[in-house]
Parts: structure tokens; sequence; C-alpha cells
């Protein structure tokens, strides 16, 4: 039995939009102290695993064989999507292609974690439940009345319920009643039950990836039969319905670099210049002023430049995707 | 008897900053059209004047030099300041070295004015009444009941009083009252009446600009004769204390650029890009998007930026005030 990261590397980053961009996406730029998400994320993960397997795509595959060769990193497995088809599907190839009984912990590439005791001790006892056949999910327990985070309701190890996004109201009565955590979309269970689980709760995804999976060819999969999946996430596809299921409760630093909030108060927090209103640049050293504005940060580009009030960092993702029809080279 | 523009090109607009620096100061940036507004400022009294002298400071006579020549204008007077001694001085200096006959129309060289027939009739009146002996002041008609200028008190053409900037409760008042004009700050009046008015009015400095102008060599005034000069306007030193005062009521267009909301104004009018919610960009063709920010300008120049709620545009003052002391070398 052998104990598999699972990095799912398929994600643009739109939200991060004109840092990221489809040829260089969130978890490929070095700027958490000169590094990238990717890489933090695969030494991290390589004290409690044997092996590497990248789910990534097609636009960005090169990225993560760079990073990984700069990392000293020759054998890993590696699947490249013809399109993206949503977690439920990218995790069931790499479960496909291992033998059934080892252990796979499912990472985001792109979200910012500290390798600390609380990481090890949560990382540890996911592979232990996975070891004894749970499907296992890791929540963490939040640190704000968030309403960007899907939450899980849990009673010590067990798991209640998932809940979407919720409203303020209810994301503040979440954060006082101490049994429910963030989603951190990270997961470990053993290859085969997650097939099991999947043939059982969504055949058709099952049955689709497979396919596609099956036609692959040198790690490419093909696009006409990956058009064919169900683009699901697995929280919905299994996780939410599964009778198997273990949550194990973080405390671990973590966050999701989901938007320039995320990434303002990380850069904050290591030094990065604001000045006395709030306001920072990101992306330049060339002297910039902000005048009757507050909280408002200068993202600058080679190619194109944002200026975004901070607490409308969700916006960006549809500025993206307007910018995707009408200007598409700078996306 | 010769009718000489003075045109008055000390200043270095502070409040354009980072588009003006004092090597490149507001009256010399091409972005009028491709313009200057020092090219248009002589072009524009070339049509009423025979002759021009240029009060220039040490920093920025090649700017106007440079575009004199462009022009083909060769005969012409000039007096390049040692240090900036404000208008009732510099008119002075332009003073000794004519003949007392002489009408001078005394312009800034950084306003933005049409050569329209309100200013065609404006000047000719103007002229009129400096030929007769009176010291001449060119008021315009209010647009709007702003608070950023000083006012002249009228009736018909006779100056009843001049009046600080107001607030805007008084700014309303002078609007709705039709007798408050706004001080151009262009005049018009015979060299030797300017001087016997000085003279009479505020001795010291008239002696000290006389003794500053006769010590100059080559048309460069001597530093340590120039700071002993008091720094004062001609509003101040002569205009609101003589008796021998008429204002020209004018509706020339006319704005005095005095800050990036003149300019976002004036943009505007001839189609310059702004984005649904009023922002605009100035200075870069690079890709720009605005979240959650209205009536923004982003100000780009190759060392810096400024990012400006357009409403505060005064304060960029400040922040030039500030910048000469810490980082010179953008200044």
């Amino acid at each position: 039995m052998k104990i598999i990261n699972v990095i799912l590397s398929g994600g643009v980053g739109s939200r991060l939009w004109p840092l990221s961009r489809k040829s260089k996406p969130k978890q490929y730029l070095p700027i958490f102290d000169g590094r990238t998400l990717f890489e933090k994320t695969v030494e991290r993960n390589l004290h409690y695993c044997n092996s590497i397997i990248i789910v990534g795509n097609k636009e960005n595959y090169q990225l993560s064989r760079e990073k990984l060769e700069q990392l000293g990193i020759t054998h890993y497995g590696e699947i490249i999507e013809a399109c993206p088809r949503n977690t439920a599907a990218a995790i069931a190839f790499a479960a496909f292609s291992v033998s059934p009984e080892d252990l796979l912990l499912i990472s985001p590439s792109d979200h910012l974690i500290e390798n600390d005791h609380f990481y090890q001790d949560s990382i540890l006892r996911g592979i232990d439940l996975a070891k004894n056949g749970f499907m296992v999910t890791f929540g963490l327990k939040p640190k704000n009345p968030e309403t960007g985070f899907g939450y899980i309701e849990s009673d010590g190890e067990e798991v209640l319920g998932f809940r979407e996004k919720p409203d303020l109201k209810t994301a503040e009565f979440f954060f006082n009643s101490n049994n429910f955590l963030w989603n951190s979309g990270m997961f470990c269970f053993k290859a085969g039950i997650y097939l099991e689980e999947l043939e059982k709760l969504h055949p058709e995804v099952y049955i689709t990836s497979l396919l596609a999976f099956n036609s692959k060819s040198d790690g490419f999969l093909d696009l006409e039969n990956s058009l064919k999946i169900p683009s699901i996430s697995i929280d919905y596809a299994v996780m939410e319905k599964t009778k198997n299921i273990k949550v194990v409760k973080s405390e671990f630093q973590w966050s999701d670099m989901g938007s320039f909030e995320s990434l303002y108060d990380y850069l904050s927090s290591i030094g990065h210049p604001i000045d006395e209103n709030g306001n920072m640049v990101i992306g330049t050293d060339i002297h910039t002023e902000f005048v009757g504005l507050k909280n408002t940060i200068l993202i600058n580009s080679p190619d194109a430049l944002l200026i975004l009030q901070k607490s409308m960092a969700q916006e960006v993702k549809g500025v993206y995707n307007r910018i995707e029809i009408t200007k598409p080279e700078l996306i």
C-alpha cells in the first residue's frame, strides 16, 4: 500500500487576474516568499506520502513538469485533462491509475497551508481513518463568519451534513456554534473505496470518467470522451451522499487564496507595504500614491492593470469572464 | 507703442504630479490634442500683440526656447528668474524691460482658453481700456459655484472688491448674484502705469525687483538679489488697492487646469475614454480595469503612479510637497 498525494492543479484562478492567467494560474505564481503554491503543496505533502500524481490540464502541464524537475522529483504520475471536468472526475482519474488499496491524499495545488504540527496531526489522523476504510474530509475551525466558503456540520469526527455558502447571519451562527467547519477541499481515502462509492452514488461520472481514462494516450485524456463527463464536484457527487464519511477537525494555517482579499491579507502578514489608508500595490516597485482612496489594491502586470476596492474582490471573476470574450489575449 | 504679451511660465503645476514635474511643468505637457498650453497661449495672443516676453525660471527656460523655435518665433524678450517670487515681481521685470508707454497683456501660460469671439471681444476691450490708462483685469462669468477660485465683485466695468476663495454657501451666492466673476489671472495695462502703481502701493516689491532686474546678466536674474523680493501676487500687491482698475466681464472658454479634476473634464469633453463608473486612465494604453471604484483616475508615468479619487484632486499638491522632501528625484 502506497500513500499518494493527488495534486489537483487544473484551476485557472480567475479571481487573481491579471496576476494569474490561463497560461500561468495562481498556483504557479512565485509570490509566496518567491515560491509557488504548487511547490509548497508538493513539498509539504512529501512528508506524509510516498508518491505524487498530478492532475493538470493541457494549458499548463509544462509548468508543473518544470517545477517538479527543479525540485528534483522525477518519478510521479501525471494525468493531463483535455478540458476542466471538476473534482469528482479528476480524482477518479487518479484512482483509476493506482491500486485499489493505495491511499489517496487529495489536495488542491493553490491553497496556502503551513506544515505546522496541527497539519501533521490532521494528516496523520486522516491517513489512519482512511486506512480503516473511511472517506475522510478535512474541516477547518472557522477563523471568522466567512460567507465565501461551504461548511461541514460535524459532531466529533461524524459528519452531520454539508452546507452551501451561507448568508452573513447564518455564517455568524456557524461561527459561534463550534461544530461547523470550513470545507477545506482536501480528502483522504483508499482509491478503491472512492471508486466504489462513485460508481454507486454517481454512476454516470464513474463510467464516463473510466471511458475517458481508458482512451488516454501518454497521460493526455481524449477531448471527445472527456466532454461526456458531467462536471461535478466530489462534494456533490460523493461526499454529501456517502455513509462512509469522517471529518478531521483541523486548526492548521489555511487560506484558499481565492481572491485578492486573501492575497492582501497574506501579503500584509509578511510585511508587504500598505499605506496609512490600507492601500496596497502588487506587481510593481514603481512609486505609487493613492489619494482619497482606502483599502484599494493596484495590481500591475505588463499588459493589464486592475484597480480594486478590496471588499469587491469577488467581482474580479466577472471581469475575467468579460475579458475572456472581449480581449482573450489578456487571459 | 507696442502691445506685448507677457507670458508667465514659472509655475511648476504641482497639482498635476506625476504628469507634471519641476523639469516639465504642466504648460509644457503635450496633452491638449498633442499641443501644450504654452504654445496655445503664444499662438492665441499673437493675434492681438506685436511681441512676446517670457518670464520663466531657470529650471525650464529651455522648454519655452525650444517651443518658440519650433513655432518659428525668434524675436522675443526673455527674463529668467533665479527663484519663484510670485506675480507682482514677475510682471515688474517685464515692465522694466520695455518702454513705459508699451501695453502689457499679462497671461499665465498654463490655462486652457479657446480663442473664440468672446475672447477676442474681451482682449480688444481690455487693450482699449489699458490704452486709456486703466489697470485692467479680466473676470469670467462663473460656470458653477466654484470654491477653488478667487472672485471679483463688479458693477459693469467697475471693480467693487476682490474676494478670497469662498466656502460653498458663499460661492452659491456669488454664482446666483451675477456680479461676481472668477479672477482669471490675466491683466492688461501700460508698463509705466503698472510700475507707478507698484512703487506707490508696494514700494518694497518695486525697489527689490528693480535691483534684481538691474543686476541681471544675459536675461538671468541674480539669486541673491531675487531672494530679497517679497513673494506676493499682483492681486494683493496692486490690483486690490489701486483706484485705477477696470474689469472686463468675459465669457470665453477658460479652465485653469489647476487639478486633475479640470484635466478630467477637458479630456472627457474631447472623448478620452471613461468607463461606466466614471473612471479614467491618463498616461498609458495598457488595458486597465476598475472594480468597486467610481470617478477614480489612474495617472501613469514611467517612474510614478497616482490613483486618485477625482473629488480629492486638490490633495495632490500635498502629495507633491511630501514627495519633494522624501523622494525629490520623483519631482
